[in-house]
């Protein structure tokens, strides 16, 4: 992100926060605090990739509401947080790379404090839940009160919104998903709506379509940046399961246990239940006892089956197809290489982390641009 | 509720709901329409006594904005909803009012497709979660629409917002009153503030506060509500926790044995703590297997320490606090006689289903006006 750029979004963000702080007045308990608290430490650490994609599109549109962008920037990290903390509830996530999560924070201090295991995450879990509530309205407050004319206001609001209601769909999905059966060719097709849903919408297309919105862009943009965020975004979502399951956790800072021990019924899982290593992979998902060894087999059975080149395959044609799709509609050369860079740091990040065995057929991507960034968006 | 004002909040609700079913367009999975049916289906059966406030307030006030007004008690409603849903998912409520709760219906829903017990509960939990947030956000949303001026749009989202973190402060802090010691006068005061928090700011300051905005009301009668919206929800909040101890099943709906069970710091409880019966009472809360005749022995401890009797006197003094306050600040007449009724309600639905042993001293409200409701608002 340009360092302008940057400085305002981290600017918005604390004035958010701030105003956040002040919200509840002087209340008689410590609740509020410690939990707007947690909050605003929540949104410390992202790359802020979603803010920058807005920005960057509404530039890259000559766009003229910078005070606005920057705004609707900052709302769309918050919204972000909201999420993130909520799917630590939701998954019972007590870590996120590597550091406690906000409901694994507010537990561990109880802890701390005497109380028992079961009770300590129930309040981690309380205030998850709460804090998301409180970081998804204030995401909306400041879209509201947005520097730019009411229609404008009026038609990021209906954005948000509409991705709100997508999202939470995607969330539930995904929940669902880890409970039916996990075999055949409606579950992949179920994943992939997951990713889409859960993922595009809100992490591409919702920040492409801001910014453009904000920049006045005409409908034939709006509808060309919707195709490209859609598949910008499934392909990110399925690096990010090859990265689940096969990433170097020293650099992507998750465990590449976690998926196989969740069972996650993602892409890579439900193409995998419609090969021939099925039989001998299935009793290995879902096992809250599973070591590394059996780790090993199981990533040995994705591979040998074709699984992990499968979706390797799927993934990259996503985020190729998005990048001739840029320059299939006739988007102005600005937009064209903002989305090119993002393209870039996709497929540059799953490169750095999937190193084996497919380092012979690397797309064209690998040039020699300067890294702006060390992982995929968080 | 006046049959005209109550028409026209349901048909808001309605609009409000219809407009969330459409909001993520069409969705390739299913989940969409399920998590909004289930909400939709947890808006009905309220008494919508919140919305009824806001209303009467604004029109014994003389406001003259009945639209906005419908829209904001609605959107009053739907927020009450998303509290009620999420709060089921924290305190883990399978049944709410002897139907199942909204995290307890699709759980039993998935159950009757054959996913396992904890399984099924965490999708309950997730779809908790996932439908209170787009609740709040269409509450929210439907505040930023309504139809008035700018500025008072932006008076009542910062209401709302500044609610919103009050209430979620409260029942974080409800949660946390769980996990400490159970004693002394330090967690009665707590236990008061709660009830501040939790109920009295959204439930009675939050509508009477929105309905002199919307019409104009002047800075002094803005103060005088806020005490006067205080003191009756905290009032309401204390007859509400007799009712959790004491109360007829008949008639509430909830069971008596809940809080026991749950070992819930009530102000009850708190001032238990104090007596002499403490040592007696301590080991009969927080047992799941708690039964009948050792909820009756708690029941009585309660009564003879003094506590019930104590805490009855408390909810008394607010609530006729409350409309002394009425009296003394020069409001409206129609507005006295509004919050008068709203008084009379509460004091009779409390004495409706706690019937002894307090019958020999009841205030003066036992009159022959007919009951406009059967029951505290819920």
């Amino acid at each position: 992100m340009i360092e302008a750029n940057r400085q305002a979004v981290e600017q918005e963000i604390q004035r958010l926060l701030s105003r956040g702080a002040a919200r509840a007045g002087t209340l008689p308990l410590p609740d509020h605090h410690d939990l707007w608290a947690a909050f605003s430490r929540a949104t410390g650490g992202g790359k802020r990739f979603r803010p920058h994609l807005l920005l960057a599109t509404h530039q890259a549109l000559g766009g003229a509401r910078e005070p606005a962008a920057v705004q609707a920037a900052a709302a769309l990290e918050l919204m972000h947080t909201a999420f993130v903390v909520q799917d630590d509830v939701i998954d019972g996530d007590q870590v996120r790379r590597g550091a406690p999560s906000l409901p694994g924070g507010i537990a561990a201090d109880a802890r701390r404090q005497g109380v028992g295991p079961s009770e300590a995450r129930r309040l981690g879990e309380a205030a998850g839940i709460l804090a998301g509530d409180l970081g998804l309205i204030a995401a909306l407050r400041a879209i509201a009160c947005c520097d730019a004319p009411a229609p404008v206001v009026d038609r990021l609001l209906d954005l948000f919104e509409s991705t709100l209601h997508a999202s939470a769909a995607g969330e539930l999905a995904d929940v669902r998903l880890q409970l039916g059966p996990a075999e055949g060719a409606v579950v992949l097709r179920e994943a992939l709506a997951v990713a889409e849903l859960k993922t595009a919408l809100y992490s591409f297309q919702l920040p492409l379509r801001a910014g453009a919105i904000l920049a006045d862009a005409s409908p034939e943009v709006l509808t060309a940046l919707d195709e490209i965020g859609s598949l910008l975004g499934i392909g990110f979502q399925l690096f990010d399961d090859l990265l689940g399951m096969f990433g170097d956790e020293q650099r992507t800072g998750k465990s590449a246990l976690g998926d196989l021990r969740e069972g996650k019924r993602t892409a890579l899982i439900a193409h995998a239940s419609t090969t021939d290593i099925w039989p001998a992979l299935q009793p290995l998902l879902g096992r809250e006892d599973l070591g590394e060894d059996e780790a090993r087999r199981a990533r040995s059975l994705l591979t040998a089956g074709g699984s992990r080149a499968w979706v390797e395959d799927l993934a990259r044609w996503h985020v190729n197809s998005a990048a001739e799709a840029a320059m299939r509609h006739d988007l102005p050369p600005g937009l064209v290489t903002s989305l090119d860079l993002a393209t870039t740091e996709i497929l540059r990040a799953a490169e750095l982390t999937l190193p084996t065995p497919t380092s012979e057929h690397r797309p064209s991507s690998r040039d020699s641009r300067p890294r702006a960034e060390e992982e995929l968006p968080a």
